[in-house]
């Protein structure tokens, strides 16, 4: 029996879709940390499943998603395309606004996505234990739920800034059963590093990434999980964008320009990279924004070079836009986009100049979520506002050029559990 | 063009149905307050638009529901009818549990169904200003929202307690412009006679109502909009129940039992009433269940009798299960379920016995909505907490008697906006 009777399942794919397969060249790959020479699959054996190592290095086009993913997934999706007539309203433009509300996940945002299958992989091969990073505390808050349902424990090292703005994402992840630590901590030799200087040390997602792979290193029963960043995990987002092909093409409409707020990129992939396919196989035209915070600025004002993904130098070398593995970004809300770092793959389509980035301020964003809260209903994560912020500017674009763009953009989460953000920035 | 591309809208129905033209005998009408005469139509024109007082005394079966009020619940209906698998699981039981999720609505409750009908039938007649009271905010919230989108000013009078208990609720109603106040609040008669004795006074819905139509019938430019108690609100909520029916019905499985928690009743009746239509005209056999708290046991523990919907004595007279217009609940979590009457409806089906009240205590109904979370992954709102509760005896009876028993219930909306009172009570 279905869980969601009322789904019309035929939107969600059965498979994820791996750009890797359709780009001319592939990204440079990833370089052992020790050795600096190219990493081989076995290097991943200790931190992670061999099935999750397969979804990293494979070039498949087509990756089958388990059964029992897929029956966990349509708990909530497809989740819903909309059309947003209300801010087409509010802003007076001619452009067609569509948003995929991932935020109807059940906890809030696109990251169960990977959490899901990633947790259902490590249960296959007996793992009983995972540990991992949040920032703003979405992906923690959705490995912890798919812990909980493939009977995984889940431990999580929450960036202390986030920690302290968020305490509803902690709840969350205890209610789950997750235990959950402020980052830096005096519980691994990677916190102490910063905690001994200052114990209140906002962190970074990348001293967090530091900290939770050091215990999974050091500890046999203990695997590593990542909400971000690898190839795999872009891999699992795509039934993002596939999805919304699929809804999209039902409506007979095509998107001229598709938007997403990036951090590591898993959210932005998952929605373009289905849509990337198309300029690649069919020279489709379409154009892709990446949307990050002005004082995170990694593809806008990064450089692209090998970097590690954490801040101490555990993880091996990716090559990437980075700030470098020393930068602390400062405590902005939008706790999941404050990383050093970029997937390697969404760093390779923006040198190859597909995907275009774009960076705002924090007043900007919390101005235009406002707006998009009261012209659409939904009070965006803000992170997700930053996708919004840019897509007012195509829609001020499209009305001053008095063309019909259709502009499609990834609401990656809701916001209720950020609300005390909005209350202190006047919203 | 949809707003949503992705919606089966064959669920959604077109009609709202009217379970009073079904009755065998319609329930005692109204009283006015003065003359405690049957109240008429044009007695309620002070306080409402005529087409909600049209809705409130029709006796047609099917009330065409607007065009535009149609397009503004497709952006979240219909809503999900998900099959409890991981709840199954945890209980062990035999029984198919299925539920509605209404926290997918854009403030997070199944508010939203009658906020917007409401606020559409206003602005249709000119009206540019609402108010109303709310307990914990979930109908406060989808007010401001859908006055936000119709061009209504709203102005709400939040139940002390609940206004501290959660501050994220009054956020989100100030983000979408609506103005609230803390009641009993010193700018009425009505909150001023509570205000004055202790201006901590931890308020009551039935005293919010009474300060919210006082503001009403006072200014002639002001209207009044109600959350619940109403036959017209129970009138707007059916789309619940009719979605559910369509949704079962593609799975070929009929309720043998259908639960909703109740405060004034109206997500139950939303989802009940369509169904009791089975046991009016086909003698279906269908059990309900309304669930309370112990604390506020108006249908396990209160008179049927006339009673004033307000604590001053401003409403007419509703024949109606109550614990007294001067009662004030203990400062539970579930504020949405502090009011010490209910619905003339659910009352008149109680005593016929079709509707069979049940009483849970806060301890219990926090340790079910713990279970609700990590069993199905998502956290309930306080309220419908208290329907997971009578879900979870219903599933152990049916264990205990090794039968197939298919329970239908409301998780009428979330509890993100409720995670401190989560953290509070130890989840």
């Amino acid at each position: 029996m279905n869980r969601f009777a009322r789904r019309d399942s035929a939107y969600l794919p059965e498979n994820f879709y791996n750009i890797k397969s359709d780009l001319p060249e592939i990204p440079a790959p990833p370089l052992h940390p020790g050795t600096r020479e190219p990493l081989q699959p076995q290097d991943l054996a200790p931190l992670f499943p061999q099935s999750f190592i397969d979804h990293e290095t494979t070039m498949e086009r087509f990756v089958p998603i388990p059964r029992k993913v897929l029956d966990a997934l349509s708990i909530y999706r497809p989740t819903p395309l909309v059309y947003a007539s209300g801010l087409k309203k509010r802003l007076d433009t001619p452009a067609h606004i569509f948003y995929k509300y991932e935020g109807a996940g059940p906890t809030g945002s696109h990251k169960s996505n990977t959490a899901i299958t990633q947790a259902y992989l490590a249960a296959e091969e007996g793992v009983t234990s995972l540990t991992t990073e949040t920032g703003a505390g979405q992906w923690g808050a959705a490995l912890s739920q798919a812990g909980s349902m493939f009977g995984i424990d889940v431990r999580v090292f929450m960036v202390r800034i986030s920690y302290r703005q968020k305490p509803g994402r902690r709840i969350l992840m205890e209610m789950f059963g997750g235990k959950v630590d402020e980052s830096p901590s005096p519980l691994t030799d990677s916190g102490r590093r910063f905690y001994e200087k200052d114990p209140d040390h906002p962190g970074s997602l990348g001293i967090a990434i530091s900290e939770a792979v050091e215990l999974a290193a050091k500890d046999p029963d203990v695997k590593y999980a990542l909400g971000s960043v690898l190839d795999s995990v872009m891999l699992h987002q795509t039934v993002i964008g596939q999805e919304a092909e699929a809804q999209m093409r039902e409506l007979g409409m095509e998107p001229d320009v598709v938007v997403g707020c990036v951090g590591g990129g898993s959210n932005f992939a998952g929605l373009a990279f289905p849509f990337v396919r198309r300029n690649l196989t069919q020279r489709a035209g379409i154009r892709f924004i990446a949307v990050e915070p002005e004082v995170c600025p990694t593809l806008t004002d990064g450089e692209r070079r090998y970097d590690h993904g954490d801040s101490v130098g555990l993880t091996p070398l990716l090559h990437m836009h980075t700030l470098g593995m020393d930068f602390i970004p400062p405590p902005i809300h939008a706790g999941g986009l404050r990383y050093h770092g970029m997937a390697p793959l969404v760093s390779h389509l923006t040198g190859m100049g597909i995907v275009q980035p774009r960076a705002f301020s924090q007043d900007r964003i919390f101005r235009d979520a406002r707006l998009f809260l009261q012209a659409e209903g939904i009070l965006p994560a803000p992170e997700s506002a930053h996708a919004v912020a840019a897509v007012v500017d195509e829609a001020e674009k499209a009305k001053a050029e008095n063309r019909e763009t259709v502009i499609l953009f990834n609401l990656s989460g809701h916001g209720f559990l950020d609300i005390n953000a909005y209350a202190q920035n006047g919203a």
